[in-house]
């Protein structure tokens, strides 16, 4: 690879967005984020892609195979970000495919099969407060009539942000499955794992998928002096010992490699001197095992119900999402596996705990997905940084990824 | 009393600020404080009182003595609410003393010493976030100096706001003890003990001082799928710990009558899918006496040491207050039982976990406070509420105290 031609190619597109000290924010659909999806296009042109976008914002870029009637090797991520995020969450998985093209025409290399890199849109939740939505919408998960229930804090739905960028959901026909031999995305890790156990490439298995809820706990607010320890339902106390059950609960069922989070945790009214009368939280389980999840959950919605009858308080639960986990594609694995080896990198099969643009894509094609470490784990977060030579490696296993697969 | 009178007095107020389900907001200086303002002052001239305001926005009313070299009896409150707050908290106390005025009109009551009503600016820390700054200006226990470090989120100090409403601190001379006979305030309890143990009146012997600490927990953010329990440092699931183990503190010292607080907490990013890198929170620990107030302190200090090495979080407090509780004149608690037994009304001495404008006043002249029943305890609520009976026994109690000490 040429690593010097895509570190640039990286950074044309992370300066967009990007803030001295706070990070890359390219929320979906923004200014920032439409900014980007223009220089991206002007890079598959460059690279003499077939450039179009589909209604639901996704770019694709086609290299033409020299036998047009076979099915597309895809190889791509996203380059939207959280707010004041990092530089490679997505934008590497995108970029990465861009310098693998870049790297067939250095090596003059006739792909028999049509080889194409997309972006998908909106990937992150940040803004429509669910993940994944371009390529859900792409591969038929989701329809256009669906797309006005995912709205932003100002209310803005994804369907109306479609529209205000003109993108018409309701004209894009859902790809289909036979079109596409296999789709491949490169990503980094966003957890510590390879990092702490030395190993150059993770080959996900499988891709786990969330339980989420949301849980509101009512007690009774009080003058934080006036209110004797007796007398009080403390909304906020209640919660407490909820997020140690949900951490427990985790805990309890990790050797299944599931976990449980509180990520978000809203206390009312929240002054200094009432004691809380309501607290607002939203619990994220997520694990590759369905009955190791279930279990969790049992035990976290039991504790719910002791703490609360315990506490003299009341709670309402709403279930978010309770999706199953997503096994990717055996022979991909395999095929990840045996790059890895001929690049002399070692490697180690893994879930993926987040959700990733393969998973939808694994619903209608074999879908591949590698992993590469980041620094501590951090992610989602604008210290997010990466070894170069873990970029090096990840682009190279995805490269002769992609030269074998469109061979 | 002529509770009609009283009754259609308090809404003149009341209606200032209010909104259709959502209580009333008249927080300090601001528009609605304003015009409430304008409408208490119209009224204390038509009780014929001398009417002034001081530096700090303190309204006065006074209705001269047959011998103008006496000191004078106050009596008040203050007319500013929380956001969405009650009817009651605050201007039960300044229309009571209006009310004892008009009575002591219709009985041509003679008073000897001048009696004069107080209004005082900016008691609810809702907005400058630190509470009875009117009174506290106006006992000298502030300086026009000290008042531009209180401001509110946008910024503007307690100082700029009084000087664009035009009042200078500057030219505000201290209140002189010499000059004040006592200080009565009547108040809601604003906590459930008179309505539990059925009791008409509340003695307050003492008012509990906060110690209010800011305390951050710093951890460090994970994606909630992508990093393992063992690897986590969920600066929430610390916290949590940490909010249980203030209530135990407040537990185990409660036969002291110290309460501990976590009212505040913030987390971050605060995302579904982060694990928490950080959580800010405040607690609140309140109390009669010194070295119950202090023990507790110290466990919740040492139950932060130990949970935040545990964990691997680190953290950082900063003490924002830290005063004594103030008692209240042995003689004042007296009048008011002997007015109590006078009108056939049970009584308890009970301390004050609130703060209120009577432990400034205490701090240069007697001062007694009066507590009335409010409905379920609540207050800094919408839901603040009050029984007629209750009023009318409290403007009965204190008319018979401002009658007694100004004859």
């Amino acid at each position: 690879m040429n690593f010097e031609r895509f570190s640039s190619r990286m950074e044309q597109i992370n300066r967009i967005g990007r803030r001295e000290g706070e990070g890359i924010s390219r929320l979906s659909l923004t200014d920032q984020d439409m900014q980007a999806r223009s220089v991206l296009k002007d890079i598959f042109r460059s690279l003499e892609l077939e450039v179009r976008e589909d209604g639901a914002g996704n770019i694709w870029g086609r290299r033409k195979g020299t036998d047009e009637s076979l099915p597309a090797v895809v190889a791509g991520s996203h380059i939207d970000t959280v707010p004041s995020g990092g530089a490679y969450d997505g934008t590497l998985g995108v970029m990465a495919a861009v310098e693998c093209v870049a790297m067939m025409r250095d090596e003059n290399f006739q792909n028999r099969h049509p080889v194409e890199i997309v972006s998908f849109s909106t990937e992150e939740s940040s803004r429509f407060n669910a993940a994944t939505l371009g390529s859900k919408t792409a591969a038929g998960i989701l329809k256009a009539s669906d797309l006005s229930r995912f709205a932003d804090t100002e209310g803005v739905s994804f369907l109306q942000a479609l529209h205000g960028r003109g993108f018409y959901p309701e004209e894009l026909t859902p790809l289909r499955g036979e079109t596409i031999k296999a789709f491949m995305e490169l990503h980094i890790e966003q957890g510590p794992v390879l990092e702490r156990e030395n190993t150059n490439i993770g080959i996900v298995t499988l891709i786990a998928a969330p339980t989420r809820l949301k849980v509101d706990i009512q007690g009774e607010a009080a003058h934080s002096g006036a209110c004797p320890m007796k007398y009080r339902r403390d909304a906020l106390a209640a919660a407490s010992e909820f997020v140690l059950a949900v951490e427990q609960a985790g805990r309890n069922h990790s050797s299944g490699k599931t976990v449980a989070t509180v990520g978000k945790m809203e206390v009312f009214p929240g002054a200094m001197n009432v004691v809380p009368g309501k607290v607002q939280l939203f619990v994220d389980i997520r694990g590759i095992d369905t009955s190791s999840i279930q279990k969790a959950h049992n035990e976290i919605m039991e504790a719910l119900h002791e703490i609360c009858a315990r506490r003299g308080v009341t709670h309402q639960v709403e279930i978010l999402s309770q999706d199953v986990p997503k096994k990717l594609d055996a022979h991909l694995q395999d095929l990840i596996e045996n790059s890895c080896r001929k690049l002399g990198l070692s490697c180690s099969r893994m879930p993926s705990g987040a959700g990733h643009d393969a998973m939808n894509m694994a619903a209608i094609a074999p879908g591949g997905l590698i992993f590469v470490p980041c620094i501590d784990g951090i992610s989602h977060d604008k210290r997010e940084d990466m070894h170069p030579e873990d970029m090096k490696n990840g682009v190279n296993v995805l490269f002769e990824c992609v030269k074998a697969l469109s061979r």
